[in-house]
């Protein structure tokens, strides 16, 4: 166990004033005793009817939750859900397995409804087996206490290292009627997702069918969740659910498509960009985001894996925590990458100053306002490989003694 | 400019006894003032018929002196070498394709051979073109300097952030005949070469025509350079090139298969992968060395792959830097590989112990030795995938606060 570590320096002032959203029950408790008087186990409830879309961890080693929930989202229902933090049941074979069932059927027999409706997220220690009814002796008590709104008791429940709780909101409307959008994440450290982020659940009550929710999740998810990094090292326990329980009682749309969903996609995407960014703000030792944009990519994926490269450099992340305009490693990065790039080409931005144009330092370069930009907390670099139009945005944090110290001082 | 740094604690307690390798000599100077009273630029000079075989980086960034050597390698011939620190000369467009042009015929005229047997290299801040007449007006007194020996000077010259001079040396047979290899090489961060490493440079006085030299130089790099890891920063000047001045006077092999090379590879293999190791053991705030042994994976390309996840994860490297036997993390880093593994047949040894068995932690786990071994200055890692028979070795060094210091504290 970690110490008390010191909130990020940038932390939100405070947690959102999330809404209560219309079908959604939540209770926490504690279960494994490694993070103090915090709590680590949340229940949600969901009502009869809520829809479900899911994406994960693209580890191949996989933790037991991951694979349970990977083997029952394809029927598009949710009506619990079960996350622990303190042990991520990961690398447990088929102990952890069992554990993941065990406690699917006994939230789902306290919630009257099916096992395989009960989706489960552990995050925390790896291969260490889970004392599995020291966590399902919780659930009759958290069963009791579920209630409506509390969700920033649910997202200090899902936090490890994370030194803040991170939640994001918004509303839109659909068909005329407004819907709420709700969602909490966990993340710290362990953080570049491949399709999901440590832990992350997002709760509306649009009325959506499974399949359009999945739809819209892919390329959301790709904008956010999958645009951010930490330390390059990728969990094996990313889940991101998000899960509509349609009280709001909007006409369903058919299509991912359809024009009638273009405010709320634009909302959900504004709330999970707001969550993986919080991600990115609470890394471990971070004390500076970084904005990467790639733009003149062969396509956008290109695009990502060219930004990708960049941020998670340790030249580069480095050159930030220092303060250090070292654009000569944003450059070293982009050849690393293996992206197509026209060296003779490429041009370079940082905090919105011209650095280098058409594959040579601009020849009136003056270091004076990167390096003012440089000390800001906010840090922009925009890079034009020159090759097509492909673009992507990806969001990291500084590398710095605080990710040392975390990570190698103390033992976990 | 950094400052001053500690040698590394992992430094051989003195640079080897290069031999004389008959038709090469050395003379260094100095040009650039970056180092203070340290020399930082090699003139090479290789007798008529030396043949060459080169390896550079992948980077698509690559720097002016790399694009030469690719140009020019393919005729085999190499008569004379020109390696400065203190400036990569990459990202520099056309102004720095002139200074090598203008450098090769400098040192070509000096030499009397034609400009395109002159191999360039260069390291030291990218971006920022070179003041060629600073460099070409040293080497006049460079060549009146030559001599043979010296190569203890030479490791000197091309160092930047190292903290200490590398060389490495063997003798083998071929046909009868004694054979010497010495060679040189720097690097200290930026360093996860893509085929070379920072600036690497093998003489022997062996005969062998140059396509056999550039057969061998493909699976011997690929098991050493290729091998190692700093910070997984690729550089834009990775050169390594291999040089055989032919006087030992050996009948000439004419294919790299040929048995009568066995010895040689063999000595040519003990020598990269020594020059290889000492870069490793020179990684910027090193304090210990990671071997990662790979076995069971698909094939041997899967299992770098994965031994490379395993070696460039900055939660792996901080956990070696703590001493702390955290294998979950090497779970973590194979999983994130996403190169084929069953995770239900994984094992893991950590210093000869077992960790983990079929997917498993062995059920007798104990700590005690494995945490005894992570206090010593050597960690070694063995992972099994249980898939197939490929297998792979690589050498990285753990994340400390000192390669944070390096890399953010200093101003570059």
């Amino acid at each position: 166990m970690v110490g008390v570590l010191a909130v990020s320096p940038l932390a939100p002032a405070s947690f959102p004033d999330l809404p209560i959203i219309d079908g959604v029950r939540v209770a926490t408790g504690q279960w494994s005793g490694a993070y103090g008087d915090r709590p680590d186990l949340l229940l949600v409830a969901l009502d009869e009817g809520t829809t479900l879309a899911g994406r994960y961890t693209q580890s191949v080693m996989p933790s037991a939750p991951v694979d349970w929930c990977r083997q029952h989202d394809g029927a598009g229902v949710i009506r619990g859900l079960v996350v622990n933090a303190g042990n991520a049941n990961a690398f447990t074979g088929k102990v952890g397995a069992a554990t993941v069932a065990d406690t699917a059927k006994a939230a789902g027999d306290l919630l009257g409804v099916p096992a395989q409706t009960i989706m489960i997220a552990s995050t925390g220690v790896i291969g260490e087996p889970i004392d599995t009814p020291k966590l399902t002796n919780q659930l009759p008590a958290l069963a009791d206490a579920l209630a409506i709104g509390c969700m920033d008791k649910a997202a200090e429940a899902i936090r490890t290292t994370d030194t803040f709780a991170k939640g994001a909101t918004a509303s839109a409307t659909i068909n005329g009627k407004t819907v709420q959008i709700a969602g909490i994440v966990k993340g710290s450290g362990m953080i570049e997702p491949a399709l999901g982020t440590m832990l992350g659940f997002i709760f509306t009550d649009a009325a959506l069918p499974a399949p359009v929710l999945d739809a819209l999740m892919g390329p959301l998810t790709d904008q956010s969740f999958n645009a951010i990094t930490v330390d390059s090292d990728t969990s094996t326990s990313d889940t991101v659910l998000l899960c509509a329980t349609g009280r709001a009682g909007n006409d369903q749309p058919q299509d991912a498509n359809d024009p009638t969903l273009d405010e709320f996609k634009a909302a959900l995407l504004a709330v999970m960009q707001d969550l993986a960014i919080q991600v990115v703000k609470d890394g471990e030792g971070a004390t500076k985001l970084m904005t990467i944009t790639v733009t003149g990519a062969d396509d956008d994926a290109a695009a990502r894996r060219a930004a990708k490269a960049i941020a998670n450099s340790p030249l580069v992340k480095t050159a930030v925590a220092g303060e250090d305009p070292n654009w000569g490693r944003v450059i070293m990065a982009i050849g690393k990458s293996g992206e197509k790039a026209d060296r003779d080409r490429v041009s370079i931005d940082i905090g919105g100053f011209a650095v280098a144009r058409d594959g040579l330092r601009v020849p009136d370069y003056d270091e004076t306002p990167i390096a003012a930009h440089m000390k800001g907390e906010q840090i922009a670099i925009a890079i034009d490989l020159g090759v097509g139009s492909g673009a992507a945005t990806v969001w990291s944090c500084d590398l710095t003694h605080g990710y040392i110290s975390i990570n190698a001082d103390y033992r976990s």
